[in-house]
């Protein structure tokens, strides 16, 4: 039976490349992979020097700003087109940015092909440790409880959540960075977070959240916070 | 100036090494990694098949029970055997299961290094998506919150923490099954949970909560919860 193999590849490094990914990657007939609606997919750039050439190739064209319909719609659709390779024995490697089960849109075509197909996902390089490296900061240490914030969170649960953590890793920043400004001055957290966008990517940008700008911050963006500033000095 | 690089070689599966990890740890003339007062590393024995051969090793020995004084000597000790290579020039790789940042003991390590030395840190696969990987199971979707908890936390901790997460992943069970077990069943959790151990491993091991013994689980052992279910089925 064919496999659906859920690749993470990483970051944005293409160097953050698992061996087994870069080896299932190459052996696969087809690859797909998530796009923006016109242009190049990050996903596939990323692993772009590593492609044989030759594979069949399904970009999943996403618009940026979606209704919950249409989205459907386009995973409906490229399951199907993935179905149809199955079928025919071929296995389909599916880039994923970072790691598939992690906010990986990934998990939208594991729910429509896992019940009828084999699935199997390969883990990749998380933007969790990937901001973490860039920064020099460790994430948690002992047992420190770490929590995981989607920027699009209401602000009062933003600052509820943020109130009780031990460390934090807002992800996913974007247009919602201001109102986390907010939440972090508030809890007078600013001082013990940091900001950084594109971790291990070229484009790779640190800066204090002193010095940025509410509108320019990327959706590609994380701020991670520790309350205990360098506890881990002495195990 | 020599660098210390803080490796991430992944969960287990050594194919889980990315090509960055792989470049510099072969490159290194130093190696350093964890390991038990008797017997091999398990960081090194992820590696081995790639090692060169004539690097210098240091086995970073740890007592398995220790108070909080000889940990402390272990990590001064080893910082300043790496410290010496560092003044002589030489780089010094040392490898770290999974991610170096993410509950690692390389950051005992940084603390006691990185205000003298460049230290360069290689993210990895971490085991939280190696076990949400074996396990076919989503970590966080869309605005989810992951909350990552390790099983050390007092039971009350615990119970108060699971009880407000929409996703949660509980680490480093081994002696501390039995409490989860009771929080979870307080909670009406245990049919949302499963569990894996040593994920990515050839002893990798998934096992109904049910099924398990309280006193037969390890520490490289992972229970992931989520209230939702199967809510990725539709983005």
């Amino acid at each position: 039976m064919a496999t659906v193999f859920g690749i993470g590849v990483g970051p944005g490094d293409p160097e953050l490349l698992t061996l087994k990914a870069l080896r299932l990657l190459r052996a696969a007939p087809v690859i797909a992979y998530p796009a923006p609606e016109q242009g190049d997919s990050l996903a596939r750039s990323i692993v772009a020097a590593h492609l044989p050439g030759g594979q069949v190739e399904i970009a999943i064209r996403m618009p940026l700003e979606v209704a919950r319909f249409p989205a459907q719609a386009v995973y409906d659709r490229a399951a199907d087109e993935i179905a149809a390779h199955l079928r025919a024995g071929r296995d389909v490697a599916v880039l994923c940015q970072g790691d598939p089960f992690f906010y990986g849109s990934f998990m939208y075509l594991f729910g429509r092909l896992a019940r009828d197909w084999r699935v199997e996902v390969v883990p990749g390089v998380s933007s969790l440790m990937a901001c973490a490296a860039a920064l020099g900061a460790p994430l948690v240490a002992r047992d420190d409880v770490l929590t995981v914030l989607p920027a699009s969170l209401p602000e009062a649960a933003l600052e509820a959540r943020l109130a009780q953590s031990d460390a934090a890793a807002i992800m996913k920043l974007g247009r919602h960075f201001a109102k986390l400004r907010r939440v972090l001055d508030r809890l007078g957290l600013t001082q013990q977070a940091r900001y950084v966008e594109h971790a291990s990517m070229a484009s790779q940008r640190i800066v204090p959240i002193a010095d940025l700008n509410d509108d320019d911050v990327p959706y590609f963006a994380m701020v991670l916070v520790h309350r205990r500033g360098d506890a881990w000095r002495n195990p």
